[in-house]
């Protein structure tokens, strides 16, 4: 037992990120490169190992120092046959057996979640829930991506496709969501929707300080609607106010589900730090019950972006794919 | 290993009933008796054991024959310590030990749950679900209860308060709850909650064929607005149909973060049958994504009223209290 390192890889629609990972959750060494999906799945599989073994060579380590390798990728996948099936960030992948050709390459296990997933075992092992307990995270990116770790295992669901969060209904007959559905939690609460709020209410004439910016053709991010939230522009603070809202509605359904010791929020809109979670955490208690203290604590991420490859690792370390 | 019962009990504010369970979830005897808990702790509890040990001497059985007592018991629970915090349904009870307090007078292990929890996993083990998967139930009574079964055990979550599935909200400041939240499901879909609803737009001039019921002030119930409603008057249809909006989506929400096999309605409205689930089904196929196609299978509870005894007998068979 002299094996000192997992490699994660953290496979998103822009980027690979491929670090090797300690027993602690500490990176020792990572390396990102563009994903440029459309080289097709064969060239794609091949850089992420050809960047693990790189990250090995420079830290002197051979395949008998690794325990095994962890991937999350977009999905859906089919975590049984260890493939992905499709997604909308990777087109042209189609049922591609990931799992094995990553494995065939690295010589080495695999074991694979969703991206969001494996955030969420990252920050449960290594960052915000790293003493323990259940765990739910909300990474609010362009979508609300989600995680459920539940006794220390992700809950994968029946159909390998629980925590979806971003699509529970939080408004009945609200706003048009591409997955077909309406008033789902990401069209009022990710990075994105909030600056499409922003930019679509500017377009309709609202007075903003973001206005000139929005007319100039400039995209604007929820970074600039929560400074602008922060230095009075009543448009962006109204926008940014309703997405916290509705984050605390979702906590509270959270709470009377899975009944989690914490409830984490990363992602980029996450980056606003106190300016988000002071919010959602008073609208929670505004709106949580009276009728007993079980109420999980809602906290930032903590390891950022490196959430996905330490989480990828800790899914090696923790030996976790009930399929592999 | 001659052991051939599990003794089930089901504690509600109304009845209790203890039944002896074989392995396969067959009731080998029941009796139930009124509650009464104002006649406090002690006397409540020496009941049950009476009950169960009157069946055993019944069946010729005695305790070397059981593996053990389950039982379910409103809360909320403490169920590390075994204990009933208090209640709602029983009056004047604190803190009391209940699982050390049965385990005594029974001379056996006792296994705790949550009442719609214990039900919820009966179904699994021996009704809708014991093709295996991951089940939720929804029990729809006075209230609206829940029950998480994942990977065959019950969540029972980090506060012990998990599956509080009335409580999650489905209406953005809709109708007050008496927990203290607004807009939550059992304000929309329990059976109590329809029949409330249609006797007070009733009480505000709509015409019903219930009017003179409610005018006589005779009570009515989900299954009055049910009949009503198939009989075509209009206000019992559009309560009822609008109890199986909300019902829908909360299995959308259901589906995103669990993401089970099954969801299975129980309880006083599923009575109904088909007019309640196809209409739920509808209702769900309109409002789920398009995604992809992980949708769980929505049916019909099969056990009715033992679905509680069976399932506290089902905790003590698959040994599930991880407190005990």
């Amino acid at each position: 037992m002299n094996q000192r390192v997992a490699i994660g890889v953290d496979f998103g629609g822009t980027n690979i990120k491929v670090a090797l990972v300690d027993r602690d959750g500490k990176i020792l060494g990572k390396r990102a490169t563009p994903s440029d999906p459309q080289r097709g799945s064969d060239t794609v599989i091949g850089e992420m190992a050809a960047l693990a073994s790189t990250l090995l060579t420079e830290s002197g380590l051979t395949s008998g120092d690794v325990v095994g390798a962890g991937l999350g990728s977009p999905g859906p996948l089919d975590l049984k046959a260890g493939t992905i099936i499709r997604s909308t960030n990777l087109p042209g992948w189609q049922n591609v057996a990931i799992r094995r050709e990553l494995s065939d390459r690295l010589g080495l296990r695999v074991y694979l979640a969703n991206d969001a997933n494996a955030a969420a075992l990252g920050e449960f092992w290594a960052g915000a829930g790293r003493s323990g307990g259940d765990l739910v995270m909300l990474t609010l990116g362009t979508g609300v991506g989600g995680g459920v770790v539940h006794r220390g295992r992700l809950v994968e669901g029946h159909f390998d496709n629980a925590a979806e969060l971003g699509h529970m209904i939080v408004v009945v007959d609200g706003l048009p969501c591409g997955c077909g559905q309406h008033g789902c939690l990401e069209q009022y609460a990710s990075a994105a929707a909030v600056a499409r709020r922003v930019q679509a209410a500017i377009g309709d004439g609202e007075e903003s300080v973001l206005a000139s910016q929005v007319t100039a053709g400039e995209p604007i991010t929820s970074q600039h609607v929560a400074e602008a939230a922060k230095s009075g522009d009543a448009l962006s603070l109204r926008i940014w106010e309703d997405a916290c809202v509705h984050l605390a509605i979702a906590c509270v359904n959270i709470q009377h589900v899975l009944n989690p010791k914490y409830i984490v929020l990363g992602g980029g809109m996450a980056q606003a730090g106190a300016f988000l979670l002071d919010r959602v955490v008073k609208h929670f208690k505004d709106r949580t019950w009276s009728l007993c203290d079980d109420a999980p604590e809602i906290v930032q991420a903590q390891l950022g972006y490196d959430a996905g490859v330490i989480g990828a690792a800790a899914l090696a370390w923790t030996n976790q794919d009930v399929h592999r």
